[in-house]
């Protein structure tokens, strides 16, 4: 195994419980505690990984550290994934293929409102749920309904894709980012699902066609 | 590794390409080639593989044997899967931990239209894809238009996982396994999702509360 594999999974163990252990590694890896302890070792002597302060007689915690987070790339994407459908699925396959790690931001409940005029018909904790079930996806929380850079400057990216038909404004993000002292870029996929219903508007057409019709 | 799971990444390969080769399993399992190739004559050896007759110069195809395949458990489900939720989530998920490999008979247009009344709102390839994209599921298939009982007779899994609500009787089904000299087992879950949108038919009921209001 590779060492940027290993940072990776190491990584996707923190994101998920804010650190990682031999033996949550080694079950990852699927290598022996052993193996994984000897590993483990060689990438804290590099400065790959940091040891935190014991807390308690449980095992030792580690996260990755900065040169370590230095040797993947990290992709951030954001959507609200109200129903989820093929087009979803083809930008954040795309987004994945940009890097190692992709972790997305789930529009809030009150955002979508603030925004569109309505709550999205799927509540954010089930949204969230579905598009964490996701294979391209490694990770997905809910955003901040206060401050949307917020989730974005923890996460620290090193690349930000917007789907083809997100209506942020790419210069005026960029902007945004560089005062809060983020340097990641953003990127606007081109990649769009041609399939009949692959768009969150058209399926909701297509329902009311369907049901309006017969259950008058 | 232990041979369960090889054997089991090996079947996923011989699922989604009909065979597997060193090459492919290498780099499946993230281990040498040479480590791989040797792993592989060992199952060999104890009759788990065996491999194809070549056909041309290409790498050396294997397949899963039946002494190999009788060392991980195959679980079988089905739907239609027209718009995700939480709810199929909680019943893939839970299909999942019943065994090892989880293969899903997502059901075609036209049975849906026999059985409803009316076709899926999504077409049953873009369905069929988003179900494959989710983790729990290792495969995903279109059923057939005409025998309902031919995937399942070429899967030979060792449970059929019915979901709490589906409509299927569970003694008439095994009772035609039976006949096809299937000797699986059927459960049905208990589980269900009681988010207050997990079922299609909800969402629905919402999409067109939401828009058939605000659209006039």
């Amino acid at each position: 195994m590779n060492i940027k594999d290993l940072l990776r999974d190491a990584y996707l163990l923190q994101l998920k419980d804010g650190f990682f252990t031999v033996k949550s590694l080694s079950k990852l890896i699927k290598r022996s505690y052993s193996r994984t302890f000897s590993i483990l070792k060689e990438l804290q002597r590099k400065n790959y990984v940091k040891s935190l302060e014991k807390r308690n007689k449980g095992e030792t915690r580690y996260i990755v550290d900065e040169k370590g987070r230095r040797r993947f790339k990290v992709i951030l994407t954001a959507g609200t994934y109200d129903i989820i459908h093929t087009g979803h699925l083809k930008t954040l396959e795309e987004a994945k293929r940009r890097g190692d790690v992709l972790i997305v931001i789930v529009a809030r409940d009150k955002t979508v409102e603030k925004i569109k005029g309505r709550r999205p018909i799927i509540p954010e904790n089930q949204r969230r749920t579905i598009v964490q079930s996701l294979k391209p996806v490694d990770f997905a929380i809910l955003g901040s309904e206060k401050d949307f850079l917020e989730p974005i400057e923890k996460i620290n990216p090193d690349l930000i894709v917007l789907g083809r038909d997100q209506p942020v404004n790419k210069r005026k993000l960029e902007k945004e980012l560089r005062k809060r002292g983020l340097e990641c870029k953003v990127v606007r996929l081109r990649v769009w699902d041609s399939s009949p219903l692959a768009k969150t508007s058209k399926i909701i057409k297509k329902i009311n066609e369907t049901f309006h019709i017969s259950n008058i």
